[in-house]
């Protein structure tokens, strides 16, 4: 396509690398900020800036923090006897939304993908046995590992399994089943099988 | 939604206000720069407030240039006795990469919107008519409206007409029909009973 002028193609060009947009896309957000203030522009720009430079880890957990400590590892409410071992920040955002888990978290930041060439030693993995082997790790009891029941999920869980038996811990794995508000009918065969054997007894 | 740290609220907000894309798509694409290479960052929001700041508008038709001059008015390879009026850059796009139009262009910046305060004034309605009225304009011929056949499209092609018909020059507008490669059956009533009304002889 040739654009009207080479700001407009440059600028097409930056926001299409972002994923799941196109250049049809890109230039339809371009031309938006053309019509708006250029203070809106200004504001987005500088804040993409400010989150790329400044967005911290938690030394702990390796979530996104403003701090040194995230929000959730720095509360004393938290039930530090339990952590969840997630893929990324957008599981804990996903976890926290449930209102259902009051424990710790730990980011692995990715899972074991030999096709993507991410292997154990990429991952904060390292990172959450020297948490289990500090005087904190004292007081945890139990790992609950809330990965993608994909392939790579399940080989990473799997990697974490081994590496956390020393440790004598409760681990756990969150529930597959049949989702709720879901019909049986068009729940694939995979997960209804599983649901049948792993069967919830009413108490 | 609590988000892990102010930075990425702020620039979840921010990426929001654009059209199209809601706060889960906005914290996707801010976790995917915060994976990404700094530079990344950076260069998008230089090109983003490069392409605000910088881009003009051209003098005669006023669609999106780098210059006072868009390429297609200053180029000396165009048609000048045809004028085709659209409403955004955006069309013109579309229009120069059906590659059957050498004309010029005038772009309105936007059609007449009662519902969105838009009137006539708001638009680049009168600068056509200085344009005619200019030596430059004696070599027009025909004027091409070429705007959206929507409500509104329709009302700014109407307003158009009334204000150029004192030029005694060709008005026309494009045609109306069922698209090519669609099915007879799938066109809506209107496009096709219009499409009866404006049939074409064959040669």
């Amino acid at each position: 396509m040739e654009y009207p002028s080479k700001l407009i193609e440059d600028a097409v060009n930056e926001v299409s690398k972002l994923p799941g947009i196109g250049k049809k896309t890109a230039l339809r957000l371009v031309l938006h900020l053309l019509k708006r203030d250029e203070e809106q522009t200004e504001s987005l720009a500088n804040a993409l800036k400010a989150v790329r430079s400044q967005t911290k880890y938690c030394q702990k957990c390796h979530n996104l923090s403003d701090h040194d400590l995230c929000s959730i590892c720095a509360s004393r409410k938290r039930d530090e006897s339990l952590i969840c071992v997630v893929e990324d920040t957008r599981d804990v955002l996903a976890i926290e939304n449930t209102a259902q888990y009051k424990g710790l978290y730990h980011v692995l930041g990715g899972i074991i993908s030999p096709v993507e060439g991410v292997g154990p030693s990429d991952l904060q993995i390292e990172s959450l046995l020297t948490r289990l082997r500090s005087p904190e790790g004292e007081q945890v009891k139990e790992i609950i590992l809330a990965i993608s029941p994909t392939m790579e999920g399940d080989t990473t869980a799997f990697y974490l399994q081994k590496k956390l038996r020393p440790f004598n811990l409760r681990i756990s794995t969150i529930a597959r089943g049949v989702p709720i508000g879901g019909d049986l009918e068009y729940a694939d065969e995979v997960t209804l099988g599983r649901s049948i054997l792993s069967r919830i007894a009413y108490d």
